[in-house]
């Protein structure tokens, strides 16, 4: 197997009216914002100690360290989302923070190479002493991950050098006798080391993935036993014993066929397996992929691509199990969803990966963030009742509005980071050929030994099915593009110089090739408002139906159709009327349909139970974007909607 | 306000082909089975430790406490259900039995009067000095209560004796300088006070009951500031930190104006309020009782007499919240709500509270215990899809099948002494007057200056709605009895001596004036089952259904009509068919309806969101009791039915 490439992020140049909206955020808004969070000058949210921990860390303060044991993560995620963004948007003030944070990072770095301000302050003699709580493992993949990003963007390579010297010990310390079992609790670090591999060209680092993914699961299993050494500590003190489905290490990963436990730890470890199957041709590793891939799209997800049916422990729960009010959907679950869902695609070119890759990115990861930048979702409810989503109740995980920032904020910086790398999202490539994922203006060039070949897209996408792309090739050769042909579309055509052509369609793409000197391609499709209905075994969706439009899927506010929104039938038999409208929500088609409403009653002494049934009238309904609900005034909401059909 | 007294249990015996079912599992099953678990000879079951703790704080047994803080009511709760079935079937042994068990409480009683095996033997210094968690005056409570109904059925007034001298203690200590705000974290002490007073006479054990409910709310308030008390001890180190709203102490009661918190405490005070509002003709305290009550029942009671609507913390949510498969109802709840119904109805004479009494002891109450006796629900949902009752999801409260014993095992023996006290709810006296509230069948006598008026009812209620009473009296006036009607009842109508009469009908009575020599008195109504709509604002029932007959709500079971039963559509313009099967749970009318169903579709490569609309096909629908569920095989259950009308 041979994996496609991600298209250097350098090289890509993303303008586009639907993105730009959140891309434009992350440099103008979050950043910012996080930079003055790390360093505690947010005046009303609480403090996040993490630039102040390093201080302590490298000997530059006096104080402890304070936070959660994973506080440097938000150092890293920032580092990384910067690192991305100067790809965009070149910004020489904030590359020379950056900078001076790396300095202060190298500063806290021990003399072996061990980087973790938690475990270097306050329990030195605990380092990788509780791998189920501690996240040290966890820690150190984001700071690598950022570190591998900021060298491929910037050329600098001192990060890297800083947290090679990290991977480097952790390459020891867990091959030695003691720790030949040990697997991290929450992965992350597979995924890193698998970049620093890739980066480097060390095989050594894609052997430490490999180990982490062969141990898990089995026997002795070193999660399950950890806790007997005189060492460790208890870190989580307020949560259940550990269990090891919540890990993923209840059996080893070739022999696991659900998607099991905490959603963001599944996904991140999916997504090193399926990385790792390419770079080992282990055909037994990519079937376990394909297995829980399958798992989850066809019995575990959402329609918003979101993941994790549980509040309890962000969890996947049983096949189809989707209630649409209480679920969890961590954003960086669905942000772990798209990940696996890329190296799928990239290790099997197959498009139907790419759908819902973006079905996570388009609905679930864009929910994630308002639209202004400055509060985010942790968890995506399908329908929300604002007046039940009480603290110190079953429903309190779900808030019906989005939070300012979080004590524990893996959400917003990742979202931030996940936005700033779209280009990696958007096209793929491999010698010399391109593949176009996603429908996304702005441009790329692609340069291989043949010369250089440079595609500028530009698109209404979503809102229109319409992608004109102008080719440009020096190359003497012809080369191939590879265009994603989504599941939703209809009707697809392309056009080369406004001349039909028939490309070679294989598994969710369309092949072209030419030689492309001044090319004007031009894809259309039909991507109408459409009805989707739940799999009957979807009890929560049972005589509902849910409206989509191309990746998106919609949803009714209070704002537009009133309260009670679980009183509201669709008439499935009227036809949807789209409309764009400009003036809404920063610019976006909305659907209306026909349908009928359960009275409203007088509130008092009418009783709780009837014998005579409630009346009904007719109703206009006013569809939005699920990914931009709850960006006006806070009330209910719903994705699922009831219906007849006459 | 002149409160309508309860009849005593000696003079009534009830033999009902309904209730028999349950009121005999009491004797045979319960009682046993619980003094085995009480002396820790269950072996499959967690030990319950509880004799033994009485031993060791009794100084006859070496070791130590074990249990949970309120270890000590499970032997109040299984000694005031002894003392209730002594009544309807004396039993020597289990008498002496119980005679023992008080000598062990004697002995176990500290010099001063105080009892709590938890406190004396592991923290004796620490005596009421955490009122939020520990539990005293609950316990306290149970037992009191056990006592006075060991001695309104025995005679024997040994137990009397040992706990009022706990009660005078605990008089003393709480209007002491220290404790004059104190309360109870769990009420339940002021009902057994109220009790404790009405059997002795004495006027003080009511007014301590006054004085918690008075206190209860106000500044300074003790249960919030508590903790600073360096005698403290934090009892429940897993719980989330106090509120007031929890224990019902965020304002004074009587500000009260919706139902909140832990449900079982708050109906538990409600019926002490009730009460005092009657002993003391406070009108301002009655007033809240019956603002409280509303809001249960017009905004926050299931369909089942169930409330609490959260899992977590077992608590009310807001108005119309009534999700129908992650709610708590807890069994105590609703044995809570027809307590504080059945006070109301005793002190404004007005057979709505009947009603909902009825709802709470026909439904929730009797499908707590499984008609083996043998296994019980703590949580009883109106909805259960088994797969999703997960341990460690946000379902793990819901258990799909009735389990055997509790650690903490409150439900179980409080429905034995509910079921056992049965009588206390069917008929209520007051100067000679009977008032008939149910319809069971069996006899009672009362007893007056004038005289004794006897009356034999004889019913085939809630399946048949026909009642038989033969009526004698030796009296020389009139008696006047009063029959409760019914909200369901249609054509209520009473003949006597085969002659229909006309009745005085007022609040939910019909009140009949007669000398009742030799009568016989025939009251026959309809009660076809009927469909019952929730209120629109209820969002979990909207475009549903349920089915009741009489007072019993009727459910869908898996077992009867195959799985995915939110699949399920019943044609609301068929009409429902009603059958006695006699070899079917005991006995029960099955309600048969026409309806439609989603076809199911085979489960592998259809994936989970579709273009096309689900299939329908024609189904018969089979519905039993819901207080019946769950006594064949496990399965899927469900109250509320989607529906059609055509």
């Amino acid at each position: 197997m041979e994996k496609l490439e991600l298209s250097p992020l350098k090289n890509t140049q993303l303008d586009d009216p639907f993105w730009n909206k959140y891309t434009h955020l992350v440099t103008s808004q979050i950043i910012p914002y996080q930079w003055e969070a790390l360093n505690d000058r947010i005046s009303d949210a609480e403090p996040s100690h993490c630039i102040s921990n390093f201080k302590v860390a490298a000997g530059l303060k006096e104080g402890t360290f304070e936070g959660a044991v994973f506080q440097d993560t938000d150092v890293a995620k920032w580092l990384e989302a910067v690192a991305y963004s100067l790809s965009y948007q070149p910004d020489k003030e904030l590359e020379e923070t950056a900078d001076e944070v790396i300095d202060l990072i190298g500063k806290a770095q021990q003399p072996d190479g061990y980087i973790n301000t938690y475990f270097t302050v306050l329990a030195p003699e605990h380092r990788w002493k509780n791998l189920r709580e501690g996240h040290e493992l966890y820690t150190a993949g984001h700071l690598l991950e950022a570190a591998v990003a900021y060298y491929k963007v910037t050329g600098k390579d001192k990060f890297l050098g800083i947290m090679r010297k990290f991977a480097d010990l952790i390459c020891e310390v867990f091959h030695t006798e003691e720790y030949k079992q040990a697997v991290p609790g929450h992965q992350e670090i597979e995924i890193a080391m698998i970049k620093l591999a890739e980066v480097t060209g060390e095989q050594k680092y894609m052997d430490m993935a490999k180990g982490f993914i062969d141990r898990r699961g089995t026997e002795p299993n070193y999660l399950v036993s950890e806790h007997k050494n005189p060492l460790w500590i208890d870190i989580f003190k307020d949560r259940n014993a550990f269990w090891p489905k919540y890990s993923q290490c209840h059996k080893p990963v070739r022999k696991q066929n659900t998607a099991e436990g905490h959603s963001v730890r599944a996904t991140y470890m999916y997504s090193a397996m399926a990385d790792l199957a390419a770079a080992y041709d282990d055909k037994e590793l990519l079937d376990a992929c394909e297995r829980l891939w399958n798992n989850i799209v066809e019995r575990r997800m959402y329609i918003t691509g979101g993941i994790g049916s549980s509040g309890a422990y962000e969890r996947f729960t049983t096949d189809y199990d989707l209630p649409n009010d209480s679920n969890y959907c961590e954003s960086c679950a669905s942000i772990g969803l798209a990940l696996f869902s890329r190296r799928m695609s990239q290790v099997t070119r197959n498009g139907k990966y790419i759908d819902t890759m973006e079905r996570a990115l388009y609905n679930t990861v864009l929910a994630g963030i308002a639209m202004d930048g400055k509060s985010f979702f942790y968890v995506n409810p399908l329908e929300v009742w604002p007046d039940n989503c009480l603290d110190r109740t079953s429903m309190e995980h779900v808030k019906p509005v989005r939070q300012k920032w979080f004590g524990v904020a893996c959400c917003p910086p990742n979202i931030a980071r996940t936005l700033a790398s779209l280009g990696e999202y958007v096209y793929f490539q491999k010698d010399g050929d391109l593949w176009v994922n996603m429908f996304v203006s702005g441009k790329t060039a692609l340069t291989s030994g043949e010369g250089t070949l440079t595609v500028t897209q530009s698109t209404r996408f979503p809102f229109e099915g319409k992608v004109n792309l102008h080719v440009t090739s020096d190359r003497s050769c012809e080369s191939t593009i590879a265009f994603h042909v989504p599941a939703y579309a209809l009707n697809y055509k392309i056009e080369i110089n406004s001349k039909e052509v028939s490309p070679e369609f294989k598994d969710g793409y369309a092949y072209l090739k030419g030689c492309f000197k001044d090319s004007d391609i031009q894809i259309t499709f039909d991507i109408p408002a459409r009805f989707t209905y739940a799999n009957p075994n979807v009890r929560a969706d049972a005589g509902k139906v849910a409206i989509e439009k191309g990746p998106l899927v919609y949803c009714l506010e209070e704002e537009d159709n009133g309260d009670k929104l679980a009183n509201i039938y669709i008439n499935t038999a009227a036809p949807l009327q789209e409309q764009y409208d400009s003036a809404l929500l920063g610019g976006t088609c909305t659907i209306s349909a026909k349908g009928k409403r359960i009275s409203s009653m007088n509130e008092d002494g009418q009783g709780l139970y009837l014998q005579t049934p409630p009346a009904f009238e007719e109703t206009s309904l006013k569809f939005v974007p699920y990914c931009y609900w709850n960006n006006r005034r806070a009330g209910e909401m719903s994705v699922w909607i009831k219906y007849y059909n006459q």
